[in-house]
């Protein structure tokens, strides 16, 4: 026998947290649609040399690369935006120019596993490849704070920078001062004075303004929907990656203190590196888990285990016909319906795997209800039990069905 | 400058392609909810032993495995069926049982690319674990049919048998009869007897009568509303996989004749293998590429290049805050709308720019339109334009929302 388990860092989600994850997933879709993003996929496989330096010593350490069986070194997608210049490049003169595009697909990293840390993570992209336009900034702003307020996210902050505030600072000197959150600034300062840094190269910092350019960006930002509370210039906040180039920014959830949510920024050299000319880019991804997390925090997910409304029982097995009848019925009227996997079982069995299961409500159909013309209705939750027309049972259940989500919500 | 380059047998999606993969992927969804199956995600990466031996010598040589930083032989998901037999052992005590799932994720195969055959594509995948009912079976097919209808498709055949007629037959016999379709009668029987196998099998086969198991499946699910005129018992019908027990099939869509879109059936004995004791199942996989690929060759696919309805231009630059406000408004009424990119450009750029993305309609708020409170709503395909306020613009766009598929589908 098999021994059955999953590798380590890598998750199953069964159906309570699948149902979340495509509720997430379609709203965010919804809303990058909304602001005029376009899906893009790529494959899960790149050639080695794609993905690597393109993320910094660490992370090429974190790629899965392997030899594929035509021998060709071969890597798993680590992010999606390598994966973008690609596309750009390789496609450039057939896209829309600039290319607003969003991706969400899963990565792998071989990072030790730990608390929120996986080998196997989604990410939400959204970029626009093209336009050195303080307004692509601002957009990408909007987007970000739309996103998380269509998720039911009341507040949440939005620090932002320009990355060319820290040109003259050494890079181990950047990294240092991007562990402020975590370290504090007497940390950073230690830091700095250790790595034979002047530690006031903090304080310097946190008195700087905005360029002129960042400025614009926080001016129009609220012009297309950003509160204006929510923005945050914040002089010292570099982002880890190497590649940024000119608005950097992250977002916090107010109350939520497992680190950023989301986080992302100008990258105007990157594109370069598979085209041979510069082209410039903005965007942002969003941590799905950390989203996940945050909601889960704040009750904003559907607490459902399965997509099911009814299970139609069968009151015994000479009435199979009735139930199988009524249970096209019900589909066809777009009710998310099991038919009883236990037609032979007694009504109490067929009641308890509904239970089981987490369907809300199991519609019964035995002789007095066959001769009166009507069904009865049982909410297996309230365990309360009305009679009603079939037509009447259709027109209670359409109005829980949410299509917006692409998946049907349970009724409460 | 590295070389941009895609894996042979991997693909890109770009957004026409990605917006008629997702429009599909959503309908699909929605129809296998409304049978009562949830979703169930699994990893990319399965530990190699998971995954070898289960589908065949053959197979096992185009699986992705390699070892990880860890040491660990791992291997890419091959299929969704073993995962699904895992993750049954793994969490069977938590799980309903039966247990009803869908799985729609990538799999990837070491296959010699070929036309319509790649190295990484999507499986959709519905099964029942746990029940041995003739029902299960039948909701199976229905299903199946149910959801090609949804899909739009008007015609079509289920070839179903029981692989228990064959189990007096050698497996070298099966794999000859198995390619009937491919090598026609004749063909097989040449096979047959050239290795050595009384060529009057076939004939013999093809009298056979359902065994009663599959006269209840067959007889049941016209009831469940797959059309009666659709089904037909197939006694040649062998299916490749050896893992089936019972009830098989594959579907095939009238004048399409690249192959079958669905095959499935019974395995009763593969989940054992993880849990050493045999649990029943049933199910199916549609091949998403031939199910894109009948799509399109039948025109119902959606035809749009972008999800984005709206370009809502900028008539010269200082009157940029009208644009930002009208974007803005269109947004919020739920509409897909993108803000021009190029707003320091003369209006033709940005009107050939919105053709360029494929976006149907552009607005413009000139001097004139701001004075009369209205805005000039361009078709940009017709080359026509008409003036309405802005409320009556919303009205017009809001029925364009299709939102049972998650995107907004491009206004006719």
């Amino acid at each position: 026998m098999i021994k059955a388990q999953t590798l380590k860092g890598f998750r199953d989600f069964l159906p309570a947290d699948a149902i979340r994850r495509q509720y997430v997933i379609a709203k965010i879709c919804d809303v990058f649609e909304r602001f005029g993003f376009d899906p893009l996929e790529t494959p899960a496989l790149e050639y080695a040399e794609t993905l690597l330096e393109k993320y910094g010593d660490e992370a090429d350490k974190l790629l899965y690369l392997f030899s594929d069986r035509g021998g060709r070194k071969v890597g798993m997608r680590y992010d999606q935006t390598v994966p973008l210049a690609r596309v750009i490049a390789q496609y450039g003169n057939v896209l829309p120019n600039p290319f607003r595009r969003y991706q969400i697909q899963p990565v792998w990293r071989a990072e030790n596993p730990q608390k929120g840390r996986f080998r196997e993570f989604l990410q939400c992209d959204a970029d626009i490849v093209g336009s050195s336009s303080y307004l692509a900034d601002s957009e990408i702003l909007v987007l970000a704070a739309e996103t998380l307020t269509a998720l039911g996210f009341k507040k949440f902050t939005i620090s932002v920078n320009d990355r060319t505030l820290l040109k003259d600072l050494p890079v181990q000197a950047i990294r240092t001062i991007d562990k402020l959150g975590k370290i504090g600034e007497e940390g950073v300062k230690t830091e700095l004075s250790a790595r034979g840094f002047d530690a006031g190269m903090l304080d310097a910092l946190k008195a700087r303004h905005p360029t002129e350019t960042l400025t614009r960006v926080l001016e129009t930002a609220p012009e297309l929907g950003v509160p204006r509370e929510t923005l945050r210039f914040t002089p010292t906040l570099a982002r880890g990656l190497d590649y940024y180039t000119g608005m950097i920014f992250e977002v916090e959830i107010t109350d939520y203190t497992a680190g950023s949510v989301c986080g992302g920024g100008r990258y105007d050299r990157l594109i370069g590196q598979f085209t041979g000319k510069d082209i410039p880019a903005t965007g942002f991804a969003f941590g799905f888990d950390r989203l996940m997390e945050a909601m889960e925090e704040k009750k904003l997910l559907p607490t459902g285990k399965t997509a099911t409304e009814l299970l139609v029982t069968v009151f015994e097995p000479k009435m199979l016909d009735e139930s199988l009848y009524l249970t096209s019925q019900l589909r066809n009227a777009g009710i998310n319906t099991e038919l009883s996997p236990l037609p032979d079982a007694k009504l109490d069995k067929q009641l308890q795997y509904a239970d089981a299961k987490g369907i809300p409500y199991a519609v019964i159909r035995g002789p007095n209800e066959v001769s009166a013309g009507t069904i009865a209705l049982k909410n297996l939750r309230m365990q309360v039990q009305e009679e009603m027309t079939v037509e009447a049972l259709i027109k209670k259940f359409a109005r829980n069905t949410d299509t917006v989500t692409g998946t049907h919500l349970p009724s409460e």
